[in-house]
C-alpha cells in the first residue's frame, strides 16, 4: 500500500507493512506484538448463534418484575455469556468505572452492599410501567433491582445494578429565599420549610435503559436502521447492536435525568389533584452560571415556583431535568453558535439558522423519549404545563397525556441578551399568550453584540 | 444448546437454535435474516494490517499544527479508511448525532459552515501544547481544527470538527448581588460591570481527546493494560482500542470541562501576575438545585467571587468546571448512598464508608488527568487555590504547578446538612486552615436524618 503522507515527526507511526513488525517507539512492541497482546482472550464481540451465549431472558413490558427479568448489563461473574443488554451501567460515566478498573482500584468482581439504599419513597406501580408502548427509554423497574433480582444475581453468578434511585433532600436556592421576601412564595412549614425559603423535596434520578424496537417505533424507523445508525454514526460503539440481534435493550453511555417533586409524590398519578410541571433541557452556562444569553435558569426557577405553589395548594409540582447541554448538541458546538450569532449581528431572524449552518440541525433533543418519565410517575394529566415549546407539547400529547393550560415564562424574567432566543422559537413555533412575532419585528430583535470580538 | 430459562411470556425470544430460523414475534425476521441486513456492508472493526486502511497521521506533541495533523473522528466521507482516532466527535452526545443521522434528520454528509464561529479570544500557543507530557486529555488544537486542517478535510475528504471553542458572556448571579450589596464585591465596570453583581467573562468549552499512552502514563499501567480494561469492562464498546494498535487517540463519550476566565485571558500564563483558581466536579442537585446537603455551589459561588476579586486587583481568576457528576460515580450511584448514610446515622465517620459499600470505591475522578487544561492555559503557578481537596492539589503539583496559598470554603457557607461531608473530607486529607477532626468528633458530626425513611 503506499504509505500515508510523509510528516516531519520521525516518531510518528506510519501505516507502513514494515512499521507493523519492527519496533517505532524506543522499547515499544511492533504492532503485530501489541495487537496480539491487546486481544488475547477477549471477544471482539458476541455473536447471537454462539450456542455458548445465554442471556438471561428479558421480556419488555412483562406483567410482573420475575416474567420481565432483570436488565444484565456487566461481563462481571459470568456476564460476557449472560448478559441481556448492550452496553454498560452508569449511563456516561461507565469510562470512568472502567479506569478505576484499569488503575487498579477497583475490582471489577466487587459486587455492591445495597443495605440501607432502598428507595426513599415507594411509587405504586403504575400500569404504563407494564406497557411496551409507552415506556421505551428507562427501566420502570431500574429502581428495583437489588431487591427484586438479588437472588438471580446469586443463582446466575452475574452483576445486576439499579438504574434509578430515589432519595429525599432539601434545596436552599436564593431565588426562592426572594419569593418569599417578595411575597410570590408562602412559607407552608411542609414544601417551603422556613423563611429563607429552603424548599422538601422527593428526587428521582434516572439513567437511560433503552428497547431497541420502542424506540426505533418512536421514530418511525426499523429497528435494523436504528440499530445500524448508532453503530455507524458512533464510529463503531458497541458491535453487538449488529451482532446480538437477539439482544433487545441497551444502556447508551449519555446522560440521564432528575425527577424533583415537591409535596406528597401520591398525588402525580392523582388524576383529581391538580399538577405543574416544568420539562427543563440542562444548559450548564445558565442553570449554573446564570449566562443571560438565555432563558434558561430564569424559566427553571420560575418553573420550581409554580411546582411548588400547586403542591402547597393540595395538588402535586414537579421539575424534570434532562442532561441534554446545548439542545443536545453539547457546549462545544453551543458557543460556535454563540461566535457565529454575536458576529453576525444577532437577529432573532438568525438565530436557528446559525445553528442549523454549524451543526446541520437546529435541535437534537428527540423529545419522543421525554414523555417516558411522565408516563413512570402515573402522570395522565398536566394541568399547568411551565414550558413553551411546541416540540415538548406534542410529544407529551401524542404519547397520550392530557395537556390543560401552557405557561409561557413572564416577560419581565427574560434576560435582555435572553430576548433573541425566546423571540426566534416563538416564530418557529413555540407557544405565547403574546403577540405573534412578525418577520419585521424578528429582524429588530438584537441582542448585545460583541465589540470585543472585532 | 441448553435453552435459557423459560419465562412466562410467549414473545420472549430464548436462545434456541429454532428460535433464530423461525419468527418469533409475528411480521419479524428471523434472527438469522436480521442478523443478515443488519451486519450488510458494515465492518465491525477495522484492522491495523488491513492494507486499505490509512490513517491520516497524527504526532501528539508536534512542534506545529502542520507536523502535528488533525484529529479525524468520523466515517463520514472516507472516514472508514482515514480516520486516526476511535470513537467519535460530540462526547457523550454523539449517540444524539447518530439518532439524528438515523431518523433522517440530518444528513451524515453534511459539512459545517463555521463562517464567523472562530475563538472569541486568541489564546497565544503556550510551550505546554507541544508537550506530550503535559497534555494528554484534550486537544491542545481542537479550537483551531477548522481553521488549520479545513484544506486536509477537503483533500482527504474526510470530516475534522473542533473539540474546544471559546466565546464571552455576561453572567447574572444573585448570589453576585448579594455581594455586592454586603459589599463583599466591588463594582468596576469591566469585570463586575453594574450595581446587579453582572460578570464578563470568556469561557471555553472542552470535549476530551486522550493520547492513550499518556493517559495510560497517568495511572502508571501499560497502554494495553489500559485499552483492554477500557473495551471489557464498558463491555465490548470500541473494538478499535484492540484492533488498531497503530491509532493512539481516542474520544471518550464522557462530558468535557468548562473554563470561565475573569479579567483579561492574557494574564493567565502570566506568572508574575497573581491567580486566584477553583476546580470544581459538578453537582447538579448542588450547583443547580440547591441541595443542602453539600457545599457545592456556596464552594462555587465563593470560588467566583474570589476569582473576580483577582481580576479586579489586576490578575487573573478563573473557574474550571468539570462534568463529574457524584464523583463520576454517577447521579443513581449518589442518591442510594444518600439513602445508606440517612438511614444508617450519619455520621461523618461513616461517610466515605458508605460510597464504598455501594460503588467499591470512594472517588472515581482521576485528577491525574485533571490538570491539563491548566497546561493548556499556560498556568505555572496558582497563588489561591480555591479547594481543599488533596487529591487536586497532589495532582496539580505533581503535574509542575506551583501553589502558594490553598483557601478553604469559609464556615459560614457551609449549609447545616453539610457539614458531615467537610469533616469527613478534612479526616480524610482535606485541606484546613482549623484544627484537625478527631476520631470521636467525627463520629459525632451528624447529618439532618430522614424521618421520612423508616
Amino acid at each position: 500500500m503506499a504509505p500515508a503522507a510523509v510528516c516531519n515527526n520521525t516518531n510518528c507511526l506510519h501505516g507502513s507493512a514494515e512499521s507493523r513488525q519492527t519496533p517505532i517507539f524506543k522499547d515499544q512492541l511492533s504492532l503485530d506484538d501489541q495487537f496480539a497482546k491487546l486481544v488475547s482472550g477477549i471477544p471482539l464481540t458476541t455473536y447471537y448463534n454462539d450456542p455458548s451465549v445465554s442471556p438471561i431472558p428479558v421480556s419488555w413490558g412483562a406483567a410482573t418484575p420475575t416474567s420481565r427479568g432483570p436488565i444484565v448489563a456487566s461481563r462481571a461473574g459470568k456476564g460476557v455469556k449472560k448478559h441481556n443488554t448492550i452496553g454498560s451501567y452508569g449511563g456516561c460515566y461507565n469510562i470512568y468505572h472502567a479506569l478505576a478498573v484499569a488503575s487498579h482500584q477497583l475490582n471489577p468482581e466487587y459486587r455492591a452492599d445495597y443495605t440501607n439504599a432502598e428507595p426513599a419513597y415507594h411509587f405504586k406501580p403504575q400500569p404504563q410501567w407494564f406497557n411496551k408502548e409507552k415506556i421505551v427509554a428507562l427501566d420502570p423497574l431500574g429502581h428495583l433491582a437489588p431487591w427484586e433480582y438479588g437472588h438471580i444475581a446469586e443463582s446466575e453468578e452475574v452483576e445486576i445494578k439499579p438504574t434509578i434511585s430515589i432519595t429525599k433532600a432539601h434545596l436552599q436556592l436564593l431565588e426562592m429565599e426572594d419569593y418569599v421576601k417578595k411575597g410570590e412564595l408562602e412559607v407552608d412549614g411542609e414544601v417551603v420549610v422556613n423563611q429563607a425559603g429552603d424548599l422538601a423535596v422527593t428526587k428521582l434520578a434516572v439513567d437511560p435503559v433503552w428497547y431497541l424496537p420502542g424506540v426505533a417505533k418512536r421514530f418511525g424507523i426499523s429497528e435494523i436502521e436504528l440499530r445500524r445508525a448508532l453503530f455507524n454514526d458512533t464510529c463503531g460503539m458497541y458491535p453487538e447492536l449488529l451482532t446480538r440481534p437477539d439482544i433487545k435493550t441497551f444502556l447508551p453511555p449519555i446522560g440521564g435525568l432528575t425527577v424533583y417533586i415537591f409535596g406528597n409524590p401520591e398525588n402525580i398519578s392523582d388524576s383529581s389533584k391538580k399538577l405543574a410541571l416544568r420539562v427543563h433541557d440542562s444548559c450548564g452556562g445558565s442553570d449554573v452560571f446564570g449566562s443571560d444569553i438565555c432563558t434558561c435558569r430564569p424559566y427553571l426557577m420560575f418553573g420550581i415556583r409554580e411546582a411548588v405553589k400547586e403542591a402547597q395548594a393540595g395538588g402535586a409540582g414537579a421539575v424534570v431535568y434532562f442532561q441534554k447541554e446545548g439542545r443536545a448538541l453539547g457546549e462545544v458546538t453551543k458557543y460556535l453558535v454563540y461566535n457565529a450569532r454575536k458576529r453576525g449581528g444577532d437577529s432573532a431572524a438568525e438565530y436557528f439558522k446559525r445553528t442549523e449552518c454549524i451543526a446541520g440541525v437546529r435541535d437534537m433533543r428527540f423529545q419522543q423519549l421525554m414523555p417516558d418519565i411522565l408516563h413512570w410517575l402515573g402522570i395522565t394529566k398536566i394541568d399547568r404545563m411551565l414550558s413553551m415549546s411546541n416540540m415538548k407539547y406534542d410529544a407529551i400529547v401524542e404519547s397520550g397525556i392530557q395537556i390543560v393550560e401552557r405557561v409561557p415564562i413572564p416577560e419581565d424574567m427574560i434576560p435582555a441578551d435572553g430576548q433573541v432566543e425566546i423571540d426566534a422559537k416563538i416564530q418557529a413555533g413555540y407557544f405565547t399568550t403574546g403577540n405573534q412575532i412578525t418577520e419585521e419585528e424578528l429582524k429588530s430583535t438584537m441582542g448585545r453584540s460583541y465589540t470585543e470580538l472585532k
